[in-house]
């Protein structure tokens, strides 16, 4: 478990500390073979979930990142909303985890990187929670770097 | 394991029998007071996968029906993709449930009733995946009364 607690901290500089948490995690996948996502749940200041992506160790597409801090920060709080969390994850989540997030009515949702192709917001963006604050850009350039590595390294 | 195996069945007719297995999964729920909605995957005309839903059980957003059938049935074949499987699911999937559907690449989704709040079609038909087949009002009545009636007698 990390704290964080400065005094003079600000939302960004709290945002990067999580997002840093998450690509850690994104990290752990990639170690994995797995695509690089990570993700953490962050309430009150204190991480109570992290996940990453095991879609192919688990042989289960609803192993996504999101998905497992989900389950697991719902599992902490001893109830299934989600509305005083933030969600940390390296990349957009996709139709299945923002829909996942509508039901969980998580109160913010922090990205690093757009995904182009899958994420929701290609298909709508009120896929989540309309008391869900999203934000997108934090480590931007590490979050994407990661996956476009990743995936050109499985071209070659 | 139950199987089916008629000279002569049609679809509709083997539609029906699956579907009247995914409303007993769906009586499992009501049994538990959770919102009855039921699943079941089959393939090769086989039971191989079956799922109620449990979000109050397990405080877990993401466990509806058709999540647990997914990972269950993925786990029966050793593979993510269920390309060759039929899902049968009560009431139409929400926007996870059908996002799920999309990265399982599953051949066919059949369900009841239609959702008219919360299923994918509100949002966007284009969610599941372009090579799933999606056929809706298979014992429809008999899937529509079991939850009209959950949240009828929740609001007495």
């Amino acid at each position: 478990m990390r704290y964080i607690n400065f005094e003079d901290t600000t939302d960004t500089v709290s945002d990067e500390f999580f997002m840093k948490e998450a690509l850690l995690e994104a990290k752990k996948a990639l170690d994995a073979d797995e695509v690089p996502i990570g993700a953490v749940v962050v309430h009150n200041n204190k991480i109570i979930a992290r996940g990453h992506n095991l879609t192919e160790t688990l042989n289960d597409v609803t192993a996504h990142a999101e998905m497992q801090a989900f389950t697991a920060a719902a599992h902490y709080i001893g109830g299934k909303y989600l509305k005083e969390c933030t969600l940390y994850v390296t990349v957009e989540p996709c139709v299945m985890c923002a829909g996942a997030s509508y039901w969980s009515q998580i109160n913010r949702i922090v990205f690093g990187t757009r995904d182009e192709k899958r994420g929701y917001s290609n298909v709508s963006t009120t896929i989540v929670h309309p008391k869900t604050t999203v934000i997108s850009g934090i480590l931007e350039r590490e979050c994407r770097d990661l996956i476009q590595q990743f995936f050109q390294s499985k071209r070659l």
